[in-house]
């Protein structure tokens, strides 16, 4: 495996060295040359240093102390914005408001991210990826002036380590593997499947501190409940059609 | 750059060899090292090989050659169903059923499918991308037996290359990168930004046969239209109900 994908941390901790521009472009270029539908592009990245907008993004991804810490952070973003004003400029009619172009290009601008990240995980720097983006997208428009047309959909902080961490552990292949069709999981499988997973120390030691029964409790309890997925999806949708994605 | 990512080109003609068990395990292992949410891996990857199966997947990506010409079709899929087993065994109630998780499993699935490609290409093997997973994921349901709680987000098609195609252009930096926070375009960026790109003798000669005025006009009155964009946006809003993530 190559030792970049096989040595892979999230990085949360940074030195204070900055990633200057023409590192930043070459990651771009990196990211760019990524598979995009159509060739069409429809993606945009937002480079935040500024420690005023940084801390403005803060309360967004729930004050992850890695946002102000971390010399740049980038959100990558759905942009049919571009897309339509170079359409309407060339007179063409783009058809691009609607759910499919966003799910489309929220692929794209995903495959855009982690190309850019292995890159820079290629030239030392250590990167960590925000699943909050999803949950404050309206948050985060505010912040950085998304217009109509605009939508983030992930977040990387990008930097310098200056932390170590342990490898996290992985369910084996076969969890996650089906072969020609979907098999469905018995009831021994799942056992099979997470029993690694459960018995790691590390994990037990989640399961303790979180005051738990199980692994499982710890995420359906504490970290990805019910009632803030379901909060949550509200937000988003009601993002998605004030950007112009659903009606 | 990484001269894997530098040299990516989508891969459209296979080589009759086979890609055994070995080497795709091995690249699942590098796709599952890639970021995700809270470590609970909530993605699947159904490896199809068998030729009638292939066949009954080619409407769903409109007859595209290469699925049937691959030795191996890869569907990424969000899967909550595996996590909602694994927390019924475990005396936990999984609130994934909403958008929410759907949309962030959907970017781990991504960045999971990029790392493995990554990983292939770094093995000599080549990946081609099919947007059409998100059109027609109510047929792929159909044919790959995807229970509710999981969803195709995304399809590789892989195999040792057949074909050596050139490389495509790229919008520059400058496009997609903004600094701090989002910068409109004006006519006169727009005009900079777009201007190699409509240069191109091949991007020239896409419009001719089109018989179309501009490159904008191949796009959206020809491959991307608005009544396929939104007739496409309904079928997966429905699928997406259907699978248990919207009311």
């Amino acid at each position: 495996m190559l030792s970049i994908i096989a040595n892979h941390r999230s990085i949360r901790r940074y030195k204070s060295d900055n990633v200057d521009d023409k590192l930043l472009n070459e990651l771009i270029e990196a990211g760019i040359r990524a598979s995009n539908t159509g060739n069409m592009q429809t993606y945009s990245v937002v480079a935040t240093r500024d420690a005023r907008l940084k801390k403005a993004l803060m309360p967004a991804h729930f004050n992850q102390p890695m946002i102000e810490q971390a010399p740049v952070v980038l959100t990558f973003c759905v942009d049919f914005n571009r897309f339509d004003k170079w359409c309407k400029a060339r007179n063409a009619v783009a058809g691009c408001y609607n759910f499919q172009s966003f799910i489309s290009a929220a692929v794209d601008a995903v495959l855009m991210a982690q190309n850019l990240c292995v890159e820079a995980e290629s030239r030392g720097l250590g990167i960590c990826y925000l699943g909050t983006t999803t949950y404050n997208a309206d948050k985060i428009i505010d912040v950085l002036s998304l217009p109509r047309g605009v939508m983030p959909v992930t977040t990387v902080t990008l930097g310098y380590p200056d932390e170590e961490p342990a490898l996290t552990d992985r369910l084996p292949v076969a969890a996650v593997l089906h072969n020609d069709v979907y098999k469905d999981y018995s009831p021994a499988d799942i056992d099979a499947l997470y029993a690694e997973k459960e018995s790691l120390p590390e994990n037990k030691k989640f399961v303790e501190v979180n005051n738990k029964e199980t692994l499982a409790q710890v995420f359906t309890d504490i970290r990805y409940t019910k009632e803030n997925n379901e909060h949550f999806s509200v937000v988003f949708l009601e993002t998605l059609k004030k950007q112009g994605f659903i009606d």
